[in-house]
């Protein structure tokens, strides 16, 4: 039987889930819930997630919530040899991939994720971008992309010369940022850009973004 | 050669990581940092933490940053028998304690760690802590702590009934909440309230949290 992710294809937590389910060619089905409906705040959602947020995991009887952990999770189970996204068998590299996921959390999310809202949420709901806000957060993601471009200088991929969940984890947002005219913050950083361009050619990457809303 | 916490004992994100430590019986030694003067911006700080936080780790050559990888870094090198919080060994068991750690991070401290800005902090800096501020995160750790009351009717600890990093990284914040005259929102919830006595009367917590400021 296979696994069950319930969440819609926007939804970038929900993308975090099928990358790393597709980098490592597990077969799922993808369940789809409809937040324009209120659906993930029905008690059948619920059940699966009692933060009524998406996306919710199921495997047989287990059920898991929260996007980072449900990763965690599928990359464990479907290791194979040459796809060790986690490195769990070295101490210092693990522990690499960990320091950079929650900079991944901690520092890049904060600053990209508001302006997702403005320029792709907003909009949807009736509401319209502030660009105050915009511009703000540019502002403090520009100084985290400065510490990544630093950290590139050293290494191919942000734990080391290795892709790893760390950064597959900033795909979703980064996806649609990209789309977007403040895209040359990237572009211009010439590290960060070698990395997106290494990071967002990958087949699970192209084929997980190509059905998000958004895409060319 | 023992390691090295680079922070202030105030600090919740270092008080995280010296729990892991003294969890794990592990020698280390405390390198304060002194956050009023600016310490943390300087270079010799950047050079342990690039994005001029608390706190940073040191093991010989290995640098990390971001508490609850530095947290995971110690819990696997100095797991004991008896003493395994990640509980890495079990598929199942792991993905549980990584839901609900990520619970801590995304649901949790968004809402007790305003209120800790507003109540400690800011009098600190001369500020005044605002009401409405403090009221609206009370309002959203309820609806968590709600949460929190079902899932622990179900298993003595967040992840089971075992203790792992998912509680022991709730007790920073939570140290300095049972401070104020909010701690009613514990106490009336039976289950939560039996969770923190377990988790606060562990010998680590007490040894971490009597040199915290504010202690009693």
């Amino acid at each position: 039987m296979g696994v069950k992710v319930y969440g819609p294809t926007m939804s970038t937590c929900t993308a975090r889930v099928l990358l790393c389910l597709e980098e490592m060619g597990a077969e799922y089905e993808l369940v789809p819930v409809n937040l324009s409906i209120g659906e993930h705040k029905q008690p059948a959602h619920l059940a699966r997630n009692p933060f009524g947020q998406v996306p919710a995991f199921e495997d047989g009887a287990l059920m898991l919530h929260e996007s980072r952990a449900i990763a965690r999770y599928v990359l464990r189970k479907y290791k194979i040899s040459g796809a060790d996204l986690l490195k769990e068998g070295s101490l210092e590299e693990s522990a690499m991939v960990d320091v950079w996921l929650e900079v991944e959390a901690h520092q890049f999310d904060p600053a990209i994720a508001p302006i997702f809202f403005q320029i792709f949420i907003l909009p949807m709901i009736g509401g319209v971008p502030d660009q105050t806000v915009i511009d703000t957060n540019l502002e403090k993601l520009c100084k985290v992309l400065d510490i990544y471009e630093a950290r590139l200088c050293k290494t191919k991929y942000l734990a080391g010369d290795f892709f790893s969940l760390a950064d597959l984890s900033h795909v979703p947002l980064l996806h649609y940022f990209m789309g977007t005219p403040h895209a040359s913050v990237v572009y211009s950083r010439p590290h960060v850009k070698a990395w997106w361009e290494a990071v967002s050619s990958r087949p699970a990457c192209k084929k997980v973004t190509s059905v998000m809303p958004g895409s060319a």
